[in-house]
């Protein structure tokens, strides 16, 4: 007798969908892989009588009583796809205390509420898979998990934040300003009305501290200096490109023994990294570790179907372990309880590309510097444009090399009080 | 109590010894997620009194007797890490009909007898993981298995063989002809005294089978169309560049519906595609699937740790599916056992990069095209180029729209046979 898996799907909105759609598509070869099939059991909406959805659904499996739903008997495994942390993190920790396997795709909850989720699901020895949480349908969880599993991970760079990467991206093929790409994103729905999140950072410092709790223990995500793209002008794009580079909404972790360098902001890298060619609205993460060196994964980082996949491909996984651990096997993951401190901003060491709009006098140059070198910031390439005419300011584009951030950021503050100052300095990040 | 994993290594070569070391390394790690333990009980070697092993290594557990080894009672599971395909074909064999799970990093033989040895694992019900034998590090097996276990795949395009990537990479920086460069590779170690099998093809082609036989069915190797990257000359990367393209050694196959389309060659693509910038000694392979979309996988596809770590990486999740399994679980993959046609090379519809060799007289560039035209290839873009002087040929580069392969090859030997051409035609095929 094949065994089934009940399942609950908490949400059926693209992702929902999706779902159903992938699981009924794959129903046979999922059924010989398991020695089990998957089963939708129940799907929890806010309103059963809308007619319009993604796809044909068995209506009798709709309701709206979650709290029921969670605690069943006949339910193995609850598919929280509602977002948010409010509901979201209510019906994940009641499945959880219910004995509840979990699969979410929600990574504000996992990056807010993950060390109390997965404190709950240690408790309770369930396990909570969450793939399509980071980069839709990269499988980075998983390569992270058991690709690189007796491997050690020692740092991760990646775009992941579809949206931000399709802004810079157009701006950099336009050269046409943040508001006016953004205006037109929205209107094709490729950004939401309420953009801070995507543009400001803040969905890519979530993804972030998903990752690092992955390989090298918790963060505090509130933790990790964010800063968004808008700091990017179409000009830095072009001294960019002249300087041989270009500006990637990047995240960075690297492990620094006692700390963790985290940090998400626009970033330089040179044309000829593998990074610079991620384009559009695609994620990549980037890793260097102790035995492969380095390697990528490069994929659709949102969208019905990648994502959906994402969640197909963790309900078979999870299939497989329930049968593991039936016979006696540990839990597939136990999350890392390790609380790391993130490494303050000031303390970072990178290279530095700052912008000063100056006025055209003799010696402006000289001033900053010596500023500049006052502080430690020691100088890769300077250029001074004029082209701007009379009217403009003067640019002076300086590229430093290795920098602590703190005496960057004084060097500037000194040099934002200097009289020839016409605008405020620009500082954009250089990967090195 | 912990249960015990037995592990024979076959072999104490780089990757064995790598395989010792990470697993030393990440035991207590190991030990916590399978709540079993893996332990390396016999180590098959040719001469135990050999002192120079890569890892210092308890002697007592070195023998030369494989065959009692591979039907050991506390043997579970058997790390095949010899190489060739016959005394690994025999070995593998008979620790499938002893019952024991194989892990091999062996892509000859699986390309080559993969069908014998997947029927063995049917009847014996073992499982057998390979993700060494394709790609090093990179878990392209894993991925495709598992990260795509519930979407379809539909083309892979690979770079597969680190030498033949490095030699056109460097070829391409230094415009140094292939016997050169080749002949600085094999002193620096990076190529093989005979480096047939991977400036030839033929390691791709194997690897290529490996792929396709996850993703569309088996396929008889020996019929994969396979060209080396000896065809191409520096004149060639020179052009390429000209027209925006760089030259690639790809793998490339698509499901055809009926066939499985498959080759091997050096190939002209984009220079602003993904792959173009996979330099050196690294692998990538681009995937294309129903429900993802485009993705793709890169890192480095040989050397000691690397392919150590993908065969410890096997070794974990083979011990969950051992797991699993006692518990009534189905197999955790069942190799396809569809065995499927290759595309003949005459039927396959691609672009072609085509350079001439002929003698500057007026009407030479009408009569080949005229012979193109006649065999409905149609051209793209031509170059002529005629700043050989008067001692050389005068170059003739034509850009092909796409044009079934056996029409091309058709016209080329009626062009051949022109007394106005000076050298015989080369051809490239470009991406499309």
């Amino acid at each position: 007798m094949t065994r089934t898996i009940g399942v609950a799907l908490l949400g059926l909105g693209n992702v929902g969908g999706g779902v159903v759609k992938l699981l009924d598509d794959n129903a046979a070869a999922i059924r010989a892989r398991l020695g089990a099939a998957i089963e939708i059991r129940a799907i929890v909406v806010r309103d059963p009588a809308k007619l319009d959805r993604v796809i044909e659904i068995d209506r009798t499996r709709l309701t709206t009583d979650l709290d029921s739903v969670v605690k069943r008997a006949d339910i193995d495994v609850v598919c929280e796809l509602i977002g948010g942390t409010t509901l979201a993190k209510e019906a994940v920790l009641s499945a959880i205390a219910a004995g509840k396997h979990v699969v979410t795709a929600n990574k504000a909850l996992l990056a807010e509420h993950g060390a109390e989720i997965f404190a709950a699901a240690d408790q309770a020895q369930v396990e909570v898979y969450y793939e399509a949480a980071v980069c839709g349908g990269v499988p980075i969880i998983r390569v992270l998990r058991e690709g690189l599993a007796s491997d050690r991970v020692e740092s991760l760079t990646g775009i992941v934040n579809g949206t931000s990467n399709y802004i810079l991206t157009t701006m950099t093929e336009t050269r046409r300003p943040f508001a006016d790409i953004l205006a037109d994103a929205q209107k094709l729905g490729y950004a939401e009305a309420d953009p801070t999140l995507d543009v400001g950072g803040g969905d890519a410092a979530h993804k972030l501290a998903i990752l690092i709790g992955l390989v090298f223990g918790r963060v505090d995500v509130t933790k990790i200096p964010t800063d968004g793209i808008d700091v990017v002008d179409p000009i830095d794009l072009e001294y960019a490109d002249k300087f041989g580079y270009v500006i990637k909404p990047l995240v960075i972790a690297r492990d620094r023994g006692e700390l963790v360098e985290a940090r998400v902001h626009p970033t330089l890298i040179p044309r000829n990294w593998l990074l610079a060619d991620v384009a559009g609205a695609k994620n990549a993460v980037y890793v260097q570790s102790y035995a492969l060196g380095p390697s990528m994964y490069y994929g659709a980082g949102a969208g019905m179907l990648p994502t959906a996949m994402s969640v197909v491909s963790d309900l078979i996984e999870l299939g497989r372990n329930m049968a593991a651990r039936a016979a006696g096997a540990g839990r597939a993951h136990r999350e890392s309880t390790v609380q790391r401190e993130v490494m303050p901003l000031a303390d970072v060491r990178t290279r530095y590309y700052l912008r000063f709009g100056v006025a055209d006098e003799p010696g402006v140059l000289g001033r900053l510097m010596t500023i500049l070198g006052a502080h430690q910031v020691s100088i890769a390439q300077v250029v001074q444009d004029t082209s701007g005419g009379a009217t403009g300011p003067v640019w002076v584009i300086v590229l430093t090399h290795e920098a602590r951030e703190g005496e960057v950021r004084a060097a500037l503050s000194e040099i934002d009080k200097l009289p020839v100052v016409r605008e405020k300095a620009r500082l954009i990040r250089i990967a090195s």
